[in-house]
């Protein structure tokens, strides 16, 4: 069976795992202190990052390559269109997700909050946690504007673009820092990823001293 | 023709470039100040960055999505693998480069030595700096491995893989930030990279206040 070393609440781990689910791939999860950088760890993948997957016989990092490895070999059901547009479109979001979102919002507020602390390295910086309260709104908004002219982020059907998306708001939303009321077509999307069966393993995530919000696996948020 | 709005030491933008020039596609080259987030340039991309290609009368944005794009449109000669395997690889290491070595080792030399002055954001801080010398020598250590064991980074064949490597290191040699004398292998392999035409728009950048050293584009180095 594949093996998935992860972090529950890690955005990059949590794409990788609705792509697995979405094609029905069994995975066994394993939780990872990847910042402790244990010898044992950094042998399985040198970047010392999660996730790292454990399939067919290989050791997969990045996950972005991972998930492009997942689409060539396991096509069905598919996560990215046929054509080089739709292809590029899907790419271009995922990265704005893990990149700018990442870099202004998810690394802001979930890695201050909770990682800071899981990590034993201090506490929140203020000043951090305003900027990412700020920024979300603008991607929220950016969101919103793509959902009134498509039905899902990056054209007419589901792909990895809505898996990155939902796995940095998850993340957030496990910490109560996404403001649902902000755009009725943002929240319609996420009620309709939320509620399919490869998000369940998501919304039964538990970090150790910080219990989700009851909103968190509510189908009816 | 295709017109890039770039930054010419950025090693993102430089990615594009050689692959464009190594598929033979032509490209009008437009210095373009992101930082200053003019309205007109987030109008062409909300995501403040560069590069930005306009090309088949569509403007894209996000270098990896952009390489992947111009892989599937203009297949010829190929840069990346045909098998699942080989094209992981060559992706891993894109992120490789495009993520570890960029926030390890070009952000802290790079940016802090030239990117600051120009946009006006300051001095050095001699920490990063200190950092990045430090990082690149692990990096490439790194890449010394890979290179016992392969022609080029990825395999047997030149890919996208070797041109993100040589982006970063171009970028970083324009200040005299890379030993060559750490490994005959790295520098075998910069060498071949070098002397492709492909390369030689970029050995003719010229920043003003940043004259290149002799040997940044004497292919005998």
């Amino acid at each position: 069976m594949a093996q998935l070393y992860h972090f529950p609440l890690s955005p990059f781990c949590r794409k990788v795992r609705l792509s697995l689910a979405e094609k029905r791939i069994e995975v066994k999860l394993e939780d990872e202190r990847y910042w402790e950088q244990s010898v044992e760890f950094l042998r399985r993948n040198p970047a010392g990052k999660v996730p790292v997957l454990r399939i067919d016989g290989k050791m997969l990092t990045e996950s972005a390559a991972i998930c492009e490895y997942l689409e060539e070999v396991y096509p069905e059901p598919a996560l990215m269109p046929k054509d080089p547009d739709g292809r590029y479109e899907v790419r271009r979001l995922v990265a704005w997700f893990d990149d700018k979102f990442h870099n202004e919002v998810t690394s802001k507020l979930l890695y201050e909050r909770v990682n800071k602390k899981v990590m034993g390295r201090g506490f929140p910086d203020s000043g951090n946690v305003k900027s990412g309260a700020r920024a979300i709104k603008y991607h929220l908004d950016y969101m919103a504007w793509l959902l009134d002219h498509r039905r899902w982020l990056a054209g007419d059907v589901m792909t990895l673009a809505d898996f990155a998306a939902a796995a940095h708001l998850s993340s957030l939303d496990y910490i109560s820092d996404v403001d649902w009321n902000r755009s009725e077509l943002v929240k319609d999307w996420y009620a309709k990823i939320k509620s399919r069966p490869a998000f369940r393993s998501i919304l039964a995530d538990q970090i150790p001293g910080f219990p989700p919000p009851p909103h968190y696996a509510d189908l009816d948020f």
